[in-house]
């Protein structure tokens, strides 16, 4: 096991590569998928990064191992916590059975059965609490307090920030021969947009690093225009991986390095995740489908170019779908 | 453009390998996929051949291909015609297209507007008929008398066959390091299923060809236990690829050739279809879960063997699943 630094700035490139390395016993090497109607519907030429393929589903495998390698070997042993209801809860339960030491998931009691159900599966104990952010945080420290376990922030930690930023390394280098021009990536906390920012940077010669943002949770596109973090005042969207607001550590590494967030509106996200399952034959969440529904929205800004896309995971109920 | 002479008789294994190297142009290289859970689940090591992310969405690309490939240019130059409504109508739609000669397809009037608007966007003239046998077989010959194209059998037609064996080619060739016990393929026309077995005879050191079938048109299963084509008394099941009834050159390759075909019923392809959506975030048909239900069914068949699955296509409507 390849032991990594924690970190109290960005991850520079150095610190990316060394996260690559020491991460790889925990992520699949996902594929990248063109579609030629894709292609000619967009009118750029689409590289998807497919982190549906990933384990657990989702490129949140990546961040979770990236911060439990972190830890101390006697902070690691008390084991690792974290709350959450979606895919980051079945990433650090992932990365904890991976290492051996015992997992903590805070869940609120009313989550989807078949996410507690593989957070179960993957040896995790489970703490219900009620579904707010107050009780959740509450049920966190108790948790902590009481098992001495290390908390995984989903988003707002270096060590995070480092292993989202995998995905895009691995689309800049599976996609030789080919000048990316743009990466894409939804913004939720910001964990994978800020690490596709930074990784844009220090290993593609000209790819810039865009977000995209439902309308209805567009704290981040709102932050980059006011200059600090702002808050969501719903969280209606069906893109449910993106309601969260941005973090401190994400947001200055965004607001420096993400030049353009677009924002679109939710027909256009479940349209957008359709045509995907249609054409490429790939399940992917809602969340996932929002950059590629922006390129839809913006031809303009995508004409003749070569656009990376983080299709960010595929665990969605396939009973009750949107459309 | 590499040329194929016609087949009076089942494939070689040279037919079959310079079948390959014509239909490069017409085809992608699909990816084997492996999938840790279902393996789990299942109790052997199973290596799916991913062609829903063939062209056209299905491998019945590969053997549109290969016939057309067998006609002489006078021939081709009339262009293709055939009678389907469903994955065999868009290759060869396509096939023509790519040949730059004219498709005529014919389709019952009641065929589902997704597939019509296909076989149109790839430019085929279309003839409707009214839905059964007799009917579209009238059409098709009208159609043929009056343009001069060349009938492409959507199975019995040893280029077919052909065509379709290129599929198992691949899936031997890249799994390196992996003795395939099995090759599961579903029974509908028998096309794949011969081409399958034919690929695994030649190609592979062990593997044997099985099939799988649903139990409300087992035709094929009994066709095997008789000694003749037998035929299907009902179309009703969910995998809709596999109502067909075998042909007499299918059959011969198939009797001779595959020493087993497991029965499945419908709320088994069903649930195997929703285990390889929710786990391997891919989209595939009913016909092509059908193998893998058998492997579900029968777990002692399969029990720590390396089980490789032709997964056929993904043209399926993503709105009334089945489940």
């Amino acid at each position: 096991m390849i032991e990594l630094n924690p970190l109290s700035q960005p991850p520079n490139q150095a610190d990316l590569l060394l996260t690559h390395e020491a991460i790889q016993p925990f992520i699949h090497r996902t594929p990248v998928m063109t579609n030629a109607s894709l292609d000619r519907m967009s009118g750029c030429k689409l590289l998807f990064k497919c982190e549906n393929f990933q384990k657990i589903g989702a490129f949140k495998m990546r961040g979770a191992a990236s911060a439990a390698l972190r830890l101390s070997a006697a902070e690691r042993e008390r084991g690792l916590a974290t709350h959450s209801s979606g895919n980051h809860a079945q990433a650090v339960a992932m990365a904890a059975k991976k290492l051996g030491v015992p997992a903590y998931i805070v869940m609120p009691h009313d989550a989807p059965k078949v996410k507690i159900a593989a957070v179960e599966g993957y040896g995790a104990q489970i703490s219900y609490c009620v579904n707010t952010p107050k009780d959740r945080q509450e049920a966190l420290d108790k948790v902590v307090e009481k098992t001495g376990a290390a908390f995984i922030h989903p988003f707002d930690d270096y060590g995070v920030i480092a292993g989202q930023a995998t995905a895009a390394m691995e689309l800049i280098e599976d996609t030789p021969g080919i000048v990316l021009d743009l990466i894409l990536a939804p913004v939720g906390g910001g964990g994978l947009m800020a690490g596709t920012a930074l990784a844009s940077r220090y290993f593609s010669v000209q790819a810039e690093a865009w977000g995209a943002e439902p309308h209805n949770v567009d704290d981040a596109a709102r932050s980059l225009v006011q200059g600090s973090v702002q808050i969501n005042e719903t969280n209606e969207t069906v893109a449910d991986g993106l309601r969260t607001n941005l973090g401190e550590k994400t947001f200055d590494i965004i607001y420096k390095r993400v030049p353009r967030i677009l924002i679109v509106d939710e027909d256009e996200i479940v349209a957008a995740m359709r045509l995907i399952w249609e054409r490429m034959k790939i399940i992917v969440e809602p969340s996932c489908a929002v950059p590629f529904a922006a390129v839809l929205r913006y031809p303009e800004l995508f004409a003749g170019k070569n656009v990376g896309i983080i299709l960010t995971g595929g665990n969605v109920d396939v009973v009750g779908l949107p459309f």
